[in-house]
């Protein structure tokens, strides 16, 4: 099968009344506020130092290096959002801070190319010798993702050649030749690889890349071996008592058929398996892709797409164990389970990837940022009781209220690239087809069968069904849209032309319809309210559902309902009542259901357990979709409710 | 009000088919095994290294200190419970050895009286510059209470006269005079000074205590300003940022009406509290020892008596957070609960301080040892599924089976003292009155009046309600017997001589009652099974029921009723059957409760998320005490249990 490709992004335009919220955020907020984060210009976020690191890696300054091992990643990341926001908004001015600080990076380059500001300015004798937490190649990876789009959006190739010779560098390093058996702590590079050898055509990068995965876990461990060199020195305290399984490398990732370990870091690899698997042709490597997506999505995923079950480590745990308090469900990792989706998506054609990756789009990715572009959630927990969130409990990690700027500063701006780069999971092409995958209004521009088509899509989606794309190019012109049918659809009509389309095939989550370039294809989907149930397995959620309208998962909010909203039972056989709310979070589709709330007033302050009587009051509440939760005053969410039986 | 005092434990026997469970292992399996343990003999347990440091500290032979900074404290508990022990059983040969480690104690001991192998051997420059963390204190406490122990028990003064100058220098060093402000980092040293005083009268050791108190959480913290002295030196990486409030060092003392921070901590330095309220006549501090207590009992308890919610530094978080599956809950905070009711009660002759304190000692207590007498819990939840009990995650402290010996040896010790000191807990005496505590089948001996009287009791309870007290001693003797009605009683009978008393003064929580020396008091509990809620405003529990029979807490195990044990449902109108089983462990009433259990079976492999139906199975669960959990073959076990509505 040929794998499907996403679009240059300069060809989308979005302008949708759901996305526009977010999306217009990046260049107006987040970019600029980035910008000054990085260089340390916000008063009261944690410094990042990452620009003056620069400066002293370029012997612009003196100074001492200060941040993470990792910190450059955030430049990377910044440049990537520039570089994914340049090509749908130009802007002259921050294109000219970005060359400014492509320069610098330049600058900071060693002779031989290597790159990375913490060991150029505090161990230049320790590279490549602490792999396992080093970030050195997670931290190239970063880089030569973020040159790739910029070289994709402005045709200037300065940061792509700086990258290259850092590339050539690790290339030959960690080759065969040298007899490496090297390969990164913190997986990432090797999905940037592959980019940059989508780019340049030089076929080592990707072969580098393999030779990272085929590396991974074989014994003797390559981490617990190079614990023993004379030059290994430990960074993190947190990790000296490494468990392999933490970085995916307890087994050969071949072996691997459950999902474990630190979970942006699984996920991040396994976009790069499905890379490879494609480009080699690699059927049973492929397979194993299958497999851990099925692990991920039957049976250690949050119903909002979250993964990672336990707050030490940020890792996966055990099929089934979704804790919904105390769990980590970092925003970075489902951003990189939408990548992996969208990879699997783009290979297999097949639409039920695309309902993870909607999932995780609309509800994680959201969830961990303001609607107001300046704090953020790196922990996505389904329950929030904000007074046991405490520091220096078992809750620590989870926090009531999004936070300004962490000291590790991974998700903000990985949310930034994502959100700027969303077009790359609305669309994808082939040679005579389109896939429309998301529904989002705006335009896409695309060449199929060597015209110009374009197709404008109107659409209230996720609040309303209907969606109208009005294809241009021309009437000789005659191609396939393929529309994809969200697995949460049950009933959908379609018409072409006003004329309703009773034959289309519908496969694997596509309909599949052909149009002229002048058509006009409505599609009206039925996006009901429902009420969701969990595997009765996992232990967590039995006894309890969660409200979904299309891609969103809703939440009560304690805004809305009160506290203690573990005592709130839903009468689920009671009809759900729908209503947009204009000047409510920017507009938004509002829920009332009705049940019942415990009550406490036969208790008295002083008694703790008792025989006692249920006492109940009948209740209405509101549900408001999870992604814009705590966007209000902060107090208690809750995403899985009792159902009255 | 007059304290009410323990009585010597050697005056106290106790043949109960409940208790002989446990206290049989004490010296027939604990004693014997902590004493292997102790000499690092048994192979598959940590090694304690105890007895080689004192020998190291002796300088009898060479080498390093090995183990924990408190490692001593598993010798003076060992020493505790075998002066406990040898109280109601006498064995020349464990006294021997016992003797012949105080012999090793003394002349490990310095020329000073300083005492503590760690310091000794490892940093004898280091002593009590770092008491937050030292333990020196801590260890000196229990080393106190020990030979406090032992001198009750044999008469002999050797370890005694050892500690008296331990204390004798420590009083000195920290000292008004000195103009010392501190204080230990653990508390426990005080309630031992107040033993040192009571058996000794030499005022000064209760003065100390008084002054350990009264300097705690003043300004500026004791804790961060040693940080700053030249000699400090940390020793405990992950208590380097220590938070004042973890010590209960955050505010003084009186101003403290909330339990917080490491339960351990807490619960010890209470009783210390409550005993010089009482020493001194000091109303004001009594009166924080309420507000603590009733903080607590009322609102950061486990129905167990469990304390600690957050695994994180086993501490107390916050009102109403008690979390099920992911709590510390660890024995000694029980058993440090435990002593501090029991002195409650002592001061205030209040039953319901005995309520929680048999709450505590059935059910948290007995579940921290197993069976057999060789393994132990640190952790106890009340909600386990072994699957999600991993290392390196969240629930890692969580163990789902008992674990021979730790590393940090804390727990075993400590049920064991508790065990052998059972008596304390039973009896208290005025000088006019005989107060019966708790049901257990044996005699006890007393002086009332100036005249010895005993009496011999023979009850099954807490599987049956009946109790018998024979009284001996003459029946020109008259005295008060004050029988605890527990509050979970609601109807009971009396009986002197086979007439029912009718007229007789319930007064909080006793029923007192008129003897002479030849009477025969009869007591007829009703005890039937309950189904308890907790408060609505503990988000864990809402929608669950508890099981109690008496002071026992039930849960169902997966040995007796397969797995997925969150899916269970429990009709709470329909009867439950009692049942007592001779040879289920050791003998038990076993419950049969009925209800329904979820079904799976419309659920295929692959889903984790969807709409569906509800199908149950209608069941019968069985359910055993709490304190027997993972006795049989381990797996899951639940406290609280959904409830039918």
């Amino acid at each position: 099968m040929t794998k499907l490709r996403s679009l240059p992004l300069k060809q989308i335009t979005i302008d949708d009344s759901f996305w526009n919220k977010y999306t217009k955020l990046v260049p107006e907020v987040i970019i600029p506020y980035q910008w000054d984060i990085l260089n340390d210009k916000v008063e009261d976020a944690e410094p990042s130092h990452c620009i003056n690191n620069f400066e002293i890696a370029a012997k612009l300054k003196e100074g001492e290096f200060q941040g993470a091992v990792f910190q450059d990643t955030d430049v990377a990341k910044w440049l990537e959002a520039v570089a994914f926001s340049l090509a749908s908004r130009p802007d002259p001015e921050l294109e000219k801070s970005a060359d400014e600080v492509i320069k610098l990076i330049g600058k900071a380059q060693a002779e031989d190319g290597y790159l990375n500001t913490y060991f150029t300015i505090k161990e230049p004798a320790l590279r490549f010798t602490n792999l396992k937490e080093g970030h050195e190649l997670y931290t190239a990876g970063h880089l030569i993702e973020a040159a790739v789009a910029y070289y994709k959006t402005t045709g200037k190739d300065e940061f792509l050649k700086i990258m290259m010779r850092f590339a050539d560098l690790i290339c030959s390093v960690f080759s065969e030749e040298n007899n490496s058996k090297g390969y990164p702590g913190h997986q990432e590079i090797e999905l940037a690889l592959i980019k940059l050898y989508e780019v340049t055509g030089t076929k080592k990068y990707m072969e580098l890349a393999k030779a990272f995965i085929e590396r991974r876990g074989k014994a003797p461990n390559y981490f617990l071996e190079e614990e023993k060199t004379p030059l290994y020195k430990n960074i993190f305290p947190e990790l000296q008592d490494y468990l392999p399984i933490y970085s995916q490398s307890h087994i050969p990732a071949r072996e691997q058929t459950t999902a474990e370990g630190h979970a942006v870091r699984a996920v991040y690899m396994y976009c790069a398996m499905a890379d490879l698997a494609y480009e080699y042709g690699d059927q049973e490597l492929f397979q194993v892709c299958e497999k851990l997506w099925d692990n991920i999505v039957s049976r250690r995923m949050y119903i909002t797409g979250g993964i990672g079950s336990s707050g030490l480590l940020e890792r996966f745990t055990t099929d089934y164990d979704l804790p919904n308090n105390s769990n980590y469900a970092e925003t970075c990792a489902s951003i990189g389970l939408a990548l992996f989706g969208r990879r699997m998506a783009q290979i297999t054609h097949d639409g039920r990837y695309m309902d993870i990756v909607e999932t995780a789009l609309y509800n994680t990715v959201l969830s961990g940022i303001a609607m107001d572009g300046k704090s953020f959630f790196y922990v996505n927990p389904l329950e929030v009781w904000p007074d046991n969130c405490m520091p220096r409990t078992s809750k620590e990690h989870v926090k009531p209220v999004r936070q300004k700027w962490f000291g590790v500063a991974c998700c903000p701006p990985n949310i930034a690239r994502t959100l700027a780069s969303l077009g790359e999971y609305a669309y994808f092409t082939s040679e005579d087809s389109l896939w429309v995958n998301l529904f989002i209004s705006g335009t896409v521009k695309a060449n199929i069968k060597g015209k110009e088509i374009s197709v404008d899509v109107q659409t209230e989606f996720p609040h309303k069904g209907r969606v109208q794309l009005s294809i241009g190019g021309g009437s000789e012109l005659t191609f396939t849209l393929a529309v994809r049918i969200p697995g949460y659809v049950r009933e959908y009509s379609a018409s072409l032309d006003k004329a309703e389309i009773k034959d289309a095939e519908c496969q694997n989550g596509y309909l599949y319809i052909e149009v002229s370039g002048q058509s006009l294809l409505e599609l009206e989907f039925s996006l009901p309210v429902r009420f969701l149930h969990a595997n009765p397995l996992v232990r967590e959620d039995s006894g309890k559902v969660a409200i979904q309208k299309g891609p969103l998962i809703y939440c009560l909010e304690e805004a809305d309902n009160g506290g203690n909203l573990p005592a709130v039972y839903i009468d689920t056989k009671k009809p759900i009542k729908e209503e947009y709310i204009p000047e409510l979070l920017g507009g938004t589709t509002v829920l009332t259901v009705y049940g019942k709330k415990l009550s406490d007033s036969n208790w008295k302050e002083k008694e703790l357990y008792k025989e006692s009587e249920l006492i109940w009051e009948d209740k209405e509440f509101k549900a408001v979709p999870y992604c814009y939760w705590c966007n209000r005053k902060p107090g208690e969410m809750l995403v899985w409710i009792k159902e009255l039986l």
